[in-house]
């Protein structure tokens, strides 16, 4: 039982030894605690369950979640549901077992509320520094020919409690990181449509400004939208929803969310940014020697622990746990993600799940034998670029002590005697 | 404009011509017929449209597509609404942009309805010819390491009416082609359940049984379940819904869908396939000498152009078009689809957009400068393994003339000089 080996302090086991075939590997290779040992061996006769003795039910044409399942939710942060103001819903990450979060799970962050939009009568307008405006409505967009990506969406303050409050609150994967999630997405990519308009020669910049009621607006480097951003019209295989900026939205991968305007409707090429109130303010940082951070776009290499993770309880106080979770990169691909079972005194590799893309969640994991001792848990993710993610004491380092975006810090979970998982500092 | 030189006949160009970069492309570079030229220019003023003037409304905690969105939904071909017996639900491919469907629009082909099963009495047994026989639970299968995939599922009777119709119906692609959807799939490799109750050395195959009214049940080879197997708990990021065999199935990739069982209860480890009626039956195949094809569970090399397709109307008689499509095998990978706009004289490869993933939905594109006439398009698929999509005559050769089950010849759709797309045979 080589494999079962640990390859890091507090029982971190080789990152294949449970999918490697071939090496007669079984759960009950472990002792006294053995998942297996509480498997039930099937008794000669079982009985029929009541619902295969009886005619199914009709099928709907548009499917939904099973109703016991109905409770897994996003979670409302900030005002009140009726508010129509700025909102914040968090996704259930730690539900998430892969790249894709569902449509009516993504997180959102609401400026304005919802814009209730006549998409018969929705325009997106290019004008400013071009040859000739132009206005697009959802037909005449059509005509162009369209791309797909999976890609993730993060707010730059997701994790924001984490980065500003002194002490670490003992909240759920949910409540701390649920502000980021993922999609295929669907749309035309932006440089047909500002080729079409002709681009003059002193064009820097564009102001892309949402058709909400508080016309959310973000100034955004010309040479973005001219590489791989998108108008996206889909999301996950279907339009997109009202929540996500129906019937348009800008995709600006790996960049900050609050970039990625929804309902987008308008884009005025400029040769300079426009300092809008929502780039001047809530979307600047200030940065540990007083300075202000604008125009941060990029979201920094990440990862979190999803499995065991805040307010979890682990069944049993020893015996095989997979350790899992998901890393993302706003410049690239992930390359790396090591994770810690002892507090960041030793590390291991974990095993990263295909398909590895471009800006886009990576699910990794591994194999961890638990001793029921307390342990702390932590991963530490690393990008194409070499880009690693930094502990919360460097991270603090750079920011202003009240500073709460772009917190990027390796995420550190400690797991009591009891199997209870809490969100702590180390 | 050299960019623009036909690379096959009927007008098809280079399939890269509008996504490349640095060449001042724009659809203006057309003559007389282009969209661009449709294309309002902005007026110095314009209306701020009502929904900006207003604050918006508030989010749900469980997103759904706009009202304006809800036509778009899935077609039951057999059977009743309220029928509980055999049902097929088609997928409104044409509208898919990419590679996932969403969970609520995946196709469905149900035998005897949609059991209502009580996922905590729910388990999965694993017996026969095995050192152990093992009962999971859903708490249970939690303890073992969960994968994610993309696959596609296509039910073999997908697109039979082209394969048993001796004309070809006027129908559209959701009806012709709607039992074949993609998503992303999370589960537990079923190779380490099997290994945790211990194989003996005479099991061959495996008889795999859903907890339905009726006990939909599939023999299957021991080696594909110790290969790529899963035992599937989520789709697209979320638990299983119960069209798709909440609380889990068993997914098999780039096989038939009917021997994905849904709402799997029971694993058989036997020496022998059982011969169930639903093996014995439905879908075996007869050939055209007469002899019986039982077990054949590869979904062959195919693709289909989503757009123009059956029932579409061109909004314009000429100008500028994107023909696209989606093309998969259950072998592996797509490696080539090529495309002609001329009934076959002639071909052009398409480009093929990432991620191409293996027995995944791989959508293809390529230009299309339609001059107005009546006009045949047709695209031919290959995979990794070379295996090429057949024409129409030569499928029909190898099968008994009523036939209709794993058609997956070249579909060819002839868009009229009036812009309307109609399934023909060639």
């Amino acid at each position: 039982m080589t494999d079962l080996k640990q390859v890091a302090g507090g029982g971190l086991l080789d990152r294949r030894a449970f999918l490697r075939s071939g090496i007669g590997l079984s759960l009950a290779g472990f002792a006294d605690t053995s998942a297996a040992q509480a498997l039930p061996v099937v008794a000669p006769a079982y009985d029929i369950p009541a619902w295969m003795r009886m005619p199914g039910g009709a099928d709907l044409a548009y499917g939904l979640p099973a109703a016991q399942e109905q409770a897994l939710q996003r979670q409302q942060h900030a005002g009140p549901p009726e508010d129509s103001g700025f909102a914040v819903w968090r996704t259930p990450l730690a539900s998430q077992p892969g790249v894709i979060t569902p449509s009516g799970l993504h997180f959102a962050v609401h400026h304005n509320g919802i814009p209730d939009i006549d998409p018969q009568q929705h325009r997106l307008m290019i004008h400013g520094l071009v040859e000739r405006p132009l206005s697009f409505d959802l037909e005449q967009l059509a005509r162009y020919p369209l791309v797909s990506q999976i890609r993730f969406i993060e707010c730059s303050g997701n994790t924001a409690a984490n980065a500003a409050s002194p002490w670490a609150r003992d909240e759920s994967c949910q409540q701390l990181f649920g502000e980021i999630s993922g999609s295929e997405w669907a749309g035309v990519p932006l440089k047909l449509l500002l080729r079409e308009a002709g681009i003059k020669p002193a064009a820097k910049w564009v102001i892309a400004e949402g058709a909400d009621g508080g016309s959310h607006s973000r100034s955004v480097p010309l040479e973005k939208l001219l590489d791989d951003a998108i108008v996206a019209l889909y999301q996950n295989g279907e339009r997109l929803r009202p929540s996500q900026g129906y019937p348009m939205r800008l995709l600006l991968p790996g960049w900050e969310g609050n970039v990625n305007v929804k309902w987008l409707h308008r884009l005025e090429v400029c040769d300079a940014p426009a300092y809008t109130k929502d780039e001047s303010g809530l979307y600047s940082e200030v940065l540990a020697n007083g300075e202000i951070e604008r125009f941060s776009f990029f979201m920094d290499v990440k990862s979190v622990i999803t499995h065991p993770s805040g307010q979890q309880i682990l069944p049993e106080a020893l015996g095989y746990y997979e350790i899992a979770g998901l890393a993302w990169s706003g410049y690239g691909r992930i390359t790396r993600v090591e994770v810690s079972a002892d507090g960041g005194l030793s590390w291991a590799d974990a095993h990263l799940h295909g398909p590895v893309l471009d800006k886009a969640l990576t699910r990794f994991s591994i194999p961890w034998q638990w001793d029921g001792r307390s342990s702390v848990l932590l991963s530490r993710a690393t990008d194409e670029f070499g880009r690693v993610q930094p502990t919360r004491a460097h991270w603090k380092r750079r920011y202003a002590d009240h500073s709460f975006n772009h917190y990027n810090a390796q995420q550190a979970w400690r797991v009591a005697r009891n199997g209870r998982v809490e969100n702590v500092y180390v």
